[in-house]
């Protein structure tokens, strides 16, 4: 399916692991390459360590102007100097998704300011949101981030804003998995 | 997977098909029983017609108080008198999904006033609301509705003023499963 992207960690891919970081709760088996796959992977292929199923999916909290903002400039997956990645698998606590929509919101970007600080990144970072709560997965979300190296101060501060937020209160498992685009399949 | 629902249009199940009616859209398959199964069903069962795959998810629209209302009122699944049983698959349009989230809310609510109706009709109508659209479904949602044959006509009215109202201007597909409990399994 078009909206469906596995993740496996093994020794197989475009994408040469660099380190594997727990953040917060456990953290995932350092392996030597992921393999970007936009399908389902129903089952651990072979010589893989773990499989992080996701989909992509309609927008979820920003509004129409936000939305505006963003794709103003927004760039795309695969430039051909965004070498630098990084996979950010999160799951968020019970209270997180007990909250109204309203309330979610709020925490989101008026109290966190999720799009506004993203934007300050923008056209630097390419990213692209995954969700995986559905399917029954150990995260809630899987965020794809696309860079060239020299951007890599400015993503780091990025990630710093992010985690000093309000929002990752409410983030009981975050996992940072830093690679590099070797361009050997 | 817990949050999993597969209804399987064929020969078996608790739940006998008195009518199924095409509201927008190809209708389903006309079957005698529907089997509803608390997990995913990937393969379409033997003397099976169709499957529908679908999950319950987290809330999408509803702001704190119009929840703190819905719990107050909001009857469970499953009680004894309630024999009757309605399954609407809906699809809406690919206008309905590019908008941002303040505006299909302002359609939603502010505009189709959803929650607001459905109100009046508790606590006669039960009501299970499923995603399927990021599972690559034929369809967007079901929503599966129980109550006593006495509160047919008032559900009949519901349907009716959600299918008059702004909201339903983005379904482009619809159809009606209605069903009773005859408790052979």
């Amino acid at each position: 399916m078009d909206n469906r992207y596995s993740f496996v960690g093994g020794k197989e891919g475009l994408w040469q692991v660099i380190d594997v970081r727990g953040i917060a709760g456990s953290s995932l088996e350092l392996v030597k390459r992921v393999n970007v796959v936009n399908d389902a992977v129903a089952e651990l292929p072979l010589d893989s360590s773990w499989v992080l199923q996701s989909f992509t999916s309609n927008i979820r909290y920003a509004m129409r102007d936000e939305v505006t903002a963003l794709r103003a400039v927004q760039p795309v997956l695969n430039r051909s100097e965004a070498i630098s990645a990084v996979l950010i698998p999160i799951k968020k606590t019970v209270q997180w998704w007990e909250m109204a929509q309203d309330e979610r919101r709020a925490i989101f970007e008026e109290e966190s300011h999720h799009t506004t600080v993203g934007l300050e990144y923008l056209p630097g970072v390419a990213r692209r949101l995954l969700h995986c709560r559905d399917l029954g997965e150990p995260f809630d979300f899987l965020t794809w981030f696309e860079f060239a190296p020299e951007h890599t101060k400015d993503f780091d501060e990025l990630l710093l804003r992010m985690r000093a937020s309000k929002e990752w209160e409410y983030v009981e498992r975050e996992v940072e998995v830093r690679l590099i685009r070797d361009g050997i399949l």
